[in-house]
């Protein structure tokens, strides 16, 4: 024993040698009070407008959201509007995607609050205006992994994020669903919404189930987090089903699902360990019935299922069928669920799924992909954004990225909607470059890339109606006739970004 | 439908006021090998020696590892060996913590390998050889909390981290388990590893069960990942519990556990909802024992506990008597296998543990921590890295965070350990200021500390017998007499750096 004063020379040496400042509060103060009090004299919980005073947020900056809620999302409405009652201007709106439920954005736009966007998708009367030209700066348009990679690389730099979460304590870990006996909302993975609470420089949680802490296991740290913000609800979680996903009873959907599920059994990927994605259209969803039949009649499990996540991977995961869920997106209540309470159930940032940067994200080990198209060219090209009257109503989603990455991509998609062809000479707008893009399933037979010999040869052996891209083509345009231009202007309204971070197509303001 | 030749005027021109390339690769390759296989090609594995040669590490760069595997690391040794045999010098090693197991490298001190050495703590005769003088640079020694803060401020830059993982796929997704059916190691959380893998420049996986793609859960991201090698061991799991881990049937350390466990229940925080971290020592997880029946008696339910956990700590969390686990660290197998499969035992870093700089780590959050020491001084000032021999043989571990941010710290010591005394006049080396310490419960009495009055009013009522810390003191010394001065010398052989990262101590060579 020895008193600590006789070696205060050589602690004072050894800080100096260091650069290191010598400890000096040795009285320092206890923090007593017990810890459910304490938690909320050092709580993040503020107001909206506190927080985004706190934030720094200034004109001309970039705020960003998830839409984790899709068309029930209650968040970025919310915050614009106070943004807007703030008298705030030129702001860069960065969302993971926007819904019909954004329509308020355009008053906001007109007013010159939000004078930028970028986003995934638009869809619904603020599509529409985009469309004709609403705003001066065109949309930037990114897919989910081209998204994560922007903001890794810094070039979507992002100021202020505003995250909503289904519950979240005063501190800030956040998750997008609650413990608590009667949550108010529930929309399962955060994977969209992690890269912005990485790296944004201030990041507010906006929640609708303020709940002690700790709030584990959390999606989002604290030590992402700067603000916590209480509202009375984040979100319609009966509606995160809504957008672009349905269940289809629709015939046609059902022969396009089943014959989308034969090109996989005979694709030569179909097999123990392979892993699968489906997109979120009616048809794609329904060919996970049929592969699983198959399954379950081959003895063949899958490694993983990947993106967003549906009650039917979920169904296939419970019954051993599929080993792991990897969850970017919950596309369901059953997911959202599922993800709470399976820790086999993954949840992963949008660079862990598809960051085309990051030769680990998910989308890389993916076999099978199953995706929906509003068009497919005969270069295989895909459109998934701007209908064929010109006006953008979709979203890139993980498209660009799942087809690029896995080992055999299928669009699921009818020659024909309506009176409107599908598969056309040049897509509206490039979003999947056709060399990423494997078969064509339609009603009037499949369509294999001809960079891909040996996929048509498996799947001519196995009896299936194999066409040419340019047959196709023709039929389409044998019913319909040859469709007049579209009636594009001259203004720039849309850029659609390639998940490479360089620039892949323009969309022109429609005129009519 | 147009050609987009025809756009490409506007998208040269769009990606020129974005800064951006023109999107032009239209027919890049995929990869369509199955991907089971096709993991194999891009993956990450390599040899050690590999991994080093492209880690770019270079002489006077520093290292790291963790400890999870305590007594039983293989990891450290192997490394440590494969850099002397490839000629590095001068290398800086930084460990969350060393033990006994790391013998082997006073000889790599020796031949000027490792010149510099940051660690929680270092035990036996590595530890022995350090106190005598081995090294010309004075070791440095952080509390978990503060060797999180540090590394996350850049105070401690890890140029090259090689971390043990009990199973990896070839990406590095990682973890300190395996769902492998026949694991040959586990370790449980990597909360210790998760700065380093997060802030080094380079990360290195060491694993002995390679699984394949995707290893989720995970605990470190492939996204943090460099090298991946596979070895036969990293580490011997039985040993998990050793080092200071120890299971007790010492009747004075029941009789201590006994009274710590009635100060907790007596102390004004023990009520619903409240939160709890115990030590190592056998004392402290034996009174865990004790508070669970009167947790039963009085239908108490606590929110989390917190730290290294427990079997103890999992069967009062399976019981619902605690309602989260937060783990930086699992200090036995069942703890380790509760990690792996329950939703509601959450791995959290260092930094979520114990940082001080962040109001959100959880040690904020813990109402009564109960710790062991080697020496309490009449300050409350405590000792639990250098024994009363002047010899280092201990570890820094949370204590000093987890004192300084508690409500209640309780520190559960003998009086006499044989002959040696443990209440002392002044510690040997000051680890956790005495400001930080509440109680101090001796087999003599209990001390509490003048600034908690409330304290030991409370168990003052409850019949508890308080002393006067200076009284156990003397007793101490009227049984043992004065201890004669210890002979150090000159040379600084440890810095003792408080968690806010200013010196607090310096440990001197000893020459007996």
């Amino acid at each position: 024993m020895s008193n600590i004063k006789e070696r205060m020379q050589d602690i004072k040496v050894a800080a100096q040698k260091m650069g290191k400042a010598v400890y000096e509060d040795r009285q320092s103060p206890k923090h007593i009070t017990p810890r459910q009090e304490y938690q909320k004299e050092c709580s993040k919980v503020t107001t909206l407008e506190e927080a985004i005073l706190k934030s720094g947020l200034r004109d001309g900056m970039t705020i960003s959201f998830h839409h984790h809620f899709r068309g029930g999302d209650k968040v970025v409405n919310m915050v614009v509007e106070k943004l807007a009652a703030m008298g705030f201007k030129n702001l860069h709106l960065a969302s993971s995607s926007l819904q019909d439920v954004h329509t308020p954005l355009i008053e906001h736009i007109r007013n010159g609050v939000i004078t930028k966007i970028s986003t995934s998708g638009l869809r619904g009367d603020l599509a529409n205006e985009i469309s004709h030209g609403l705003m001066e700066e065109p949309v930037i348009f990114r897919s989910h992994g081209g998204r994560g990679s922007a903001i890794a690389t810094g070039d979507l730099h992002i100021d202020v994020a505003f995250l909503a979460a289904s519950s979240c304590d005063p501190l800030g870990n956040a998750c997008g669903y609650s413990r608590s006996e009667e949550p108010k909302s529930i929309c399962g993975s955060l994977g969209y919404a992690l890269p912005d609470a990485q790296y944004a420089d201030k990041v507010v949680i906006i929640t609708d189930d303020l709940v002690p802490y700790p709030n584990t296991p959390n999606s989002i740290s604290e030590r992402n987090v700067d603000f916590v913000v209480e509202v009375p609800s984040v979100g319609d979680s009966s509606k995160i089903a809504s957008g672009a996903i349905r269940d289809t009873k629709n015939p046609r959907d059902i022969l396009l699902a089943k014959q989308a599920a034969k090109v996989i059994i005979n694709s030569g990927y179909f097999r123990n360990g392979f892993s699968i994605q489906t997109g979120s259209g009616g048809a794609s969803l329904a060919a996970v019935k049929y592969i699983r039949e198959e399954m379950l009649a081959q003895n063949i499990k899958a490694s993983f299922a990947l993106g967003g996540i549906t009650a039917h991977m979920v169904k296939l995961h419970e019954e051993g069928l599929i080993e792991r869920l990897i969850d970017v997106q919950s596309f369901d209540k059953v997911a959202a669920e599922s993800l709470k309470n399976n820790p086999m159930h993954k949840e992963v940032s949008a660079n862990e799924y598809a960051s085309a940067d990051e030769p680990g994200s998910a989308t890389h080990y993916l076999d099978i992909v199953i995706l929906s198209a509003l068009e497919v060219d005969e270069n295989f090209n895909v459109n998934v954004l701007v209908g064929s009257d010109g006006i953008i109503r979709g979203a890139i989603g993980g498209h660009p990225d799942t087809a690029a990455d896995s080992a055999l991509s299928i669009i699921v998609c009818p020659l024909l909607r309506g009176r409107i062809p599908c598969v056309v000479e040049n897509v509206t707008t490039l979003i999947t470059p056709g060399s990423t893009v494997d078969v064509v399933v339609t009603e009037y037979g499949i369509a294999v890339n001809p960079r891909r010999p040996e996929i048509a040869e498996r799947l001519q052996k196995a009896g299936l109606n194999i066409v040419d891209i340019h047959a196709l083509k023709n039929k389409a345009e044998s019913i319909i006739g040859h469709a007049a231009p579209l009636p594009f202007g001259n203004k720039v309204v849309g850029v659609v970004m390639n998940r490479d971070g360089s620039v892949m197509d323009v969309i022109k303001n429609i005129e009519a």
